[in-house]
């Protein structure tokens, strides 16, 4: 074999198992899942990947690095997988609901609780009282949670202030997230998304619509740059189709991308406006119907599923069985937060799907990494192991990747490695 | 305040919330579970709770101890519950079944595989050729797993050796389970189960009452003293009522305590015929009517429902609900084998049974602990804190118990300690 020469700064090798998950075949990996045993991976000096291939192929190469001397990571003979992308959390908020959450087993519903003051207000009146400080500790400690479980990008979204001052302050610190000086060596890639349209703070209880002035005159503007996404939440006791239309409409104009809680506790016509406007994602999807699922194939839509939910609220599990055969892109995410779904882990989701969704153990693992990317239009750089992709590993402690969903419960990750 | 004297090894302070689940009253303490909050328990020389109080009347203690200095555990403000007892694992085997879990997914039968020589013949054949090292090797890790889930009681069933040599192998590896070396400070209680009747060995297939001749006649004298239970497979894939009758009839005069797998896929009879002998506990019981749920109860055979099955097999959870409102103890367990529930978490069976099976937090820390104790006919020695019992704590890494089974996916346990 020739000698080929690498600028690198990093090789992981003894992979047993590298499961790319991409589209484009790679050399001598096989199946849905571009699965690759005894391979290695080389990172160049930007962080970018430049080479896939069989491990014993890197005793022939000639490495040169810029810095000495180039990391060699040794896999063990594990399972090596894109990290996960988790593409829908509210991550940013103080206190939690505990109390809430057993009420509801009790019978009390969510409408009721709300006249209480309860469900989202409690978070809403936590978050605004919570220090800057205070915020970014609980949400440092949450990103080291998803880090353990094998996330390496995650969105966050804003919706918790519901004011101007507190949601510019979630803002702050979600983007500050992403160059926390306590997160040195493993960046997670965190992606900010402005939700101030996630429920009508007390306020403006008696005058929403000058809510909804304030969200398109006030907020949007002032933060446009500083989060990528916009979202809404479409629903009965959140904000109505034409307020959300309203909303979403002017955030394009200002250049954020769209996403939309759609559907998820009654046919709120979610679906079809994210189809309409061009969302890059509709979320939940509990009662979407299948007209409103074609409207979403048709443009493009990325349909994320939010397993989390339907285990806190106990309400039937939609199938995503059902939108894979309509030919949607299917992505699975957390949606992390103290009210519905409080939890960091995207294996526990995988497997849910899996359990409880029909999705297969490819399906379930493309819906987590590519899909996950593609909810946040990042397919281009993040979601699978591709050359010039960033290299954002799964490090899992197992030696064949069918053991993911089929071993549930633990935490098979061993550690992210973004290098 | 007198001072007391205390003959001590040990001292756990600082408990935020102490969740005794106990049936005696704790002083100070409320609730279903005995909730004491700001709680110090003192153990005696013997391992055994001599004192479970507020922690401020500690500093009044003189403590004395055979060993100085006495050992102080700050639980510093967490929760600590009861260690679980899991009640129903078949922890001992080699090999795994990932590849029959994907098949099973893409609809191929039970049945089917049997006939190709799969399913639990894939772990027999793996168990009979394994090293006893390896299988001790296998067991070890699985404990580790199991304790740092939070479980310090484990029963252990036999049941892929299906012959003589190989039953007897796994039980002796069982029982050193309870005193290997490799465990020398945090012993998990190891409880062995004979289940020779599993499933009819292949060079048994077309003469099974050769085989069951074969357990009644050979094993259960062999093994009497060996094996605390004796439980049986009552199903029709396995072994019919009659033969369960004679093989559990035979182990009660030998002094087995008796256990069933009852009413899993079909109405097997099973959970009667655990009634009628007075049998400690009837497992799975999907299939059980109405009149076999008031036989048990009649008789005193504690429930134990096994949720990982459901989640692996995709099939309906039995109700935890109507068991509970039929009047009977409910316990919950993994059933940690490699066909139908692979995982070492008791905090997901937990989980499990509050999302799919309508069971409240207090009962579901009732079931995973207090319960799985009267399932293994051990609750006057665990599955609770009170005066008397082994010190088996899980020491949580939260500070209120209602964040259990809200805040799900994640490992909330720190630690096990047995003092
Ligand atoms: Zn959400
Ligand atoms: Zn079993």
């Amino acid at each position: 074999m020739e000698q080929q020469q690498f600028q690198a700064r990093a090789i992981v090798r003894n992979i047993g198992q590298l499961v790319s998950v991409a589209q484009t075949p790679i050399d001598g990996a096989s199946g849905p899942l571009q699965v690759l045993s005894n391979a290695a991976i080389v990172v160049d000096n930007d962080g970018a990947i430049s080479w896939i291939g069989p491990d014993h192929e890197v005793d022939a190469m000639q490495v040169c690095t810029d810095q000495q001397p180039v990391n060699v990571v040794d896999a063990y003979g594990c399972v090596v997988t894109p990290g996960f992308v988790d593409s829908h959390t509210h991550l940013v908020f103080a206190g939690d609901r505990a109390e809430e959450f057993h009420l509801r087993r009790q019978g009390v519903g969510y409408g009721e609780l709300l006249r209480q003051g309860r469900g989202i207000l409690t978070t809403m009146n936590a978050t605004r009282s919570a220090s800057t400080e205070m915020l970014m500790d609980l949400a440092l400690k949450r990103l080291d949670s998803l880090r353990a479980h094998g996330t390496t990008t995650v969105e966050v979204k804003t919706g918790y202030g519901l004011n101007m001052e507190a949601e510019e302050r979630c803002l702050r610190i979600i983007n500050d997230l992403n160059c926390s000086p306590s997160l040195p060596h493993e960046h997670i890639r965190v992606v900010p998304t402005f939700l101030g349209a996630h429920s009508v703070p007390p306020e403006y209880r008696d005058r929403r619509s000058a809510y909804v002035d304030l969200v398109v005159e006030e907020m949007l503007p002032a933060f446009a740059g500083m989060a990528r996404f916009c979202d809404v939440y479409c629903e009965r006791e959140a904000f109505s189709l034409e307020e959300c239309r309203r909303i979403l409409t002017r955030a394009r104009e200002l250049g954020y991308q769209l996403k939309v809680h759609a559907d998820q506790l009654s046919p709120s016509g979610g679906s079809q406006l994210a189809a309409e406007l061009g969302a890059v994602s509709a979320d939940h999807l509990d009662y979407a119907s299948d007209a409103d699922l074609e409207a979403m194939r048709a443009s493009g839509v990325v349909a994320t599923l939010l397993p989390g939910c339907s285990y806190t609220l106990r309400s039937p599990y939609p199938s995503a069985r059902r939108l894979l055969d309509h030919g949607l892109t299917v992505a699975l995410a957390t949606d992390f937060n103290p009210g519905t779904s409080y939890s960091e882990n995207m294996q526990m989701m995988l497997g849910l799907a899996m359990s409880a969704m029909g999705m297969s153990l490819e399906e379930a693992l493309n819906a987590t990494t590519i899909n996950g990317a593609r909810a946040l239009a990042l397919q281009e750089q993040a979601g699978s192991l591709e050359i010039g992709k960033r290299c954002e590993l799964a490090l899992w402690s197992i030696h064949d990747y069918h053991e993911i969903g089929y071993h549930f419960g633990t935490n098979l990750i061993q550690s992210i490695m973004v290098l």
